[in-house]
């Protein structure tokens, strides 16, 4: 049962599709953004994922499908492999965060209608058989962002600004089919990013990627630039062992996050964006020194929960998927604090992966000790509980945090 | 002959005043920004200035006020000196880029009513008297603004956000009456400061300046920010003897400016509102080099009419007010290239004091020569005529420069 609503010059297919599928063709020149160009079928019961683990069985699935009205017509027809339906994002699955798995709220209804595109006829990843197959390419770039005007890294719907809205409408628009695009990690509302990583496939082509990438950067607004474009590094051993293609979420060895901080009397305006005022943020003033002797703590080797948010919530959404348990044990290699001059501090962190928030929390727990609130020890104890007082412990302000890079081996 | 005509929640009081007066009277609590609370009358005969030159006389006077409409009955009544009369600011007559002196658009009028208004009824100046008898103290603070939102320094109507508008517009609302704002120097739309100086009178009162610079900083946008506010210096002893008070504008002893360029491919999003790439606004790519070699040319004292803009027309005004020559001759004292990293580079010049548009006109010199479009010799072309090929050389864009100090003798 296929029902179409007219909602706002996109037709709302919303169906409970049992074995019955639509496949959404967008005409081309795109119109905008194309919130659900996908493919719908049902999950086959008992798919197993890449990494061998059980998917859990679905009964059936509901989705929405937003399309162009003007291909409203062509929406719905027998579900046969089409060469423009759009391929899907297998590595969403293994990111950390996945969004809610019910179909109570529109969001989690296209992300699970975008977990779906993945399959082709045979319940097939669609872009790996693509990529291994030598039809499409994977290329890598880098993104810089000013995250002040965005609702973080992730497509939210149409209506709401994302960086990957603005990414996959200017490759869809170049193109004129959706593109998907992959980061290596999400990034929160407000957070700005220098070095971000985005992985997306094109049809093979002589694609010449720095004019590619400056139409792009023509095409977006000036807070969204890329950089440094290439064809995706080769997969690691283990991946071609497994006929996985590279991916800038996978393959991502390190990441380099910066938070700025401001300990003077009265912040620049001209930093406003991009930097927090210590003791407004802390709620009185801050001793730098022991910001200095507290942040060696956080490095090594923990289980960082206590520094996270959403834990429990993120750990059933992944057993749910058969993803097993949720791992909250990460590395953090180094955390310094630099002194920038003129009152402006820099804390800077190398870690092999930030838990949701947990850079943010790291920050909120230094904040709080330099404000003298809280003693040093309740780094340990946070670490030893798994839990932390989070009425004591803010997480600190979006716009002071940056994703300086993301480290992979073969692409810099 | 005066008439009233209701405007906005305003009322317009619009008259050929001959010798009638009119006092606005703004009732506390101010509304929003006071546009035009002032004394007017015409203005005297062969009126002397401080500097001993003859006013050009005036036969009439028509001005606008603008009042909040629910003390428009108190509007009118008979001239007499008030304590809440605003005063008025003898020191923008001696800037340079005094606005249009004809009657014909809204602006020129409240800036010539805004003029008259230094006046009381001995016609003479208000505000000198008032600071030499001690009814008020000299206040003198630092300005940082980011310029993206506003249409630069100066106060121009109550529906155009400056800087003026909001540091008056916080004074005004924590005194209850109009407090002008006097600062050393305009700045155009989108250019930023971070060290812009200003000064305004206060009944004498024992303020405390950290808490009123506070209070103020918490009743601005957050891209508008005081500090470092004290009472004024005492005058110089020429102005001892001439009975002039000391003056943000009239003391300052030189300025220094920055004007930030990126020279790599891609300008960060993080950058973009305080920095400009310098191969787009040159139009071709541009060599540092020439940057490095052409900038000492800059340096010395020198006619720089051929880098202002709109000289003629100052010169005009300014014969016209009967203040004599207007005066293209200044000095930089320094000028120089920083190499910031990662493809940043600053321009920066210290100097006694710009010509409207000249520091952005030297830059747009500089990236002309550095794009290899003019060769250096340009720079002395256009001291020795005075002119320079406006098709050629373009002001450099207004994001890119920053006011970075004042320098005062006796304020930091």
């Amino acid at each position: 049962m296929l029902a179409a609503v007219v909602s706002g010059g996109f037709t709302l297919l919303r169906g409970s599709v049992g074995l019955a599928t639509a496949t959404a063709v967008p005409t081309p020149p795109l119109p905008s953004h194309v919130a659900m160009p996908v493919l719908c079928r049902a999950r086959p019961r008992h798919q197993r994922w890449p990494n061998g683990n059980m998917l859990r069985p679905s009964a059936g699935f509901i989705s929405h499908l937003a399309v162009d009205t003007s291909s409203a017509t062509r929406v719905l027809r027998a579900c046969t492999p089409s060469p423009i339906a759009p391929h899907g994002r297998a590595e969403e699955d293994f990111n950390r965060s996945t969004p809610p798995h019910t179909t109570t709220n529109k969001e989690s209804q296209q992300a699970k209608a975008r977990r779906e595109a993945r399959f082709d006829e045979e319940g097939e990843y669609r872009v790996f058989r693509e990529l291994l197959e030598g039809k499409k390419t994977r290329f890598v770039s880098r993104v810089m962002y000013d995250g002040t005007n965005y609702k973080g890294f992730q497509f939210q719907g149409n209506d709401l600004p994302t960086v990957q809205g603005v990414l996959e409408k200017a490759l869809s628009t170049r193109f004129q089919t959706y593109v998907p695009v992959v980061a290596a990690g999400r990034t929160d509302t407000g957070v700005h990013s220098i070095g971000q990583a985005v992985h997306f496939d094109l049809p093979n082509a002589n694609e010449d990627l720095s004019q590619l990438a400056y139409s792009m950067n023509q095409m977006m607004p000036e807070d969204v630039r890329v950089w440094n474009m290439s064809v995706a590094p080769p997969s690691s051993p283990s991946q071609v062992e497994k006929g996985w293609p590279w991916s800038s979420m996978l393959n991502a060895r390190g990441k380099r996050y910066s938070y700025r901080l401001f300990v003077g009397s009265v912040l620049s305006p001209l930093d406003r964006l991009y930097r927090v005022h210590a003791s407004q943020a802390a709620g009185s003033p801050i001793n730098v020194d022991l910001l200095h002797q507290t942040i060696p703590k956080l490095v090594g080797k923990h289980d960082f929960a206590g520094f996270s948010n959403e834990v429990d919530k993120r750990a059933t959404l992944k057993m749910e998927d058969g993803l097993g348990e949720f791992n909250t044990v990460r590395t953090v290699y180094s955390a310094e604090v630099i002194n920038e001059g003129g009152g402006n501090i820099r804390l800077d962190f190398h870690l092999d992966g930030a838990l949701y928030r947990m850079v943010r929390n790291m920050v909120g727990a230094l904040l709080a000790v330099a404000a003298g609130r809280l003693e040093p020890e309740v780094i340990d104890e946070i670490f030893a509980t798994r839990v932390r007082d989070s009425r004591l412990i803010h997480a600190a302000p979006a716009h002071g945090l940056t994703l300086d890079t993301v480290l992979y081996d073969g692409y810099g």
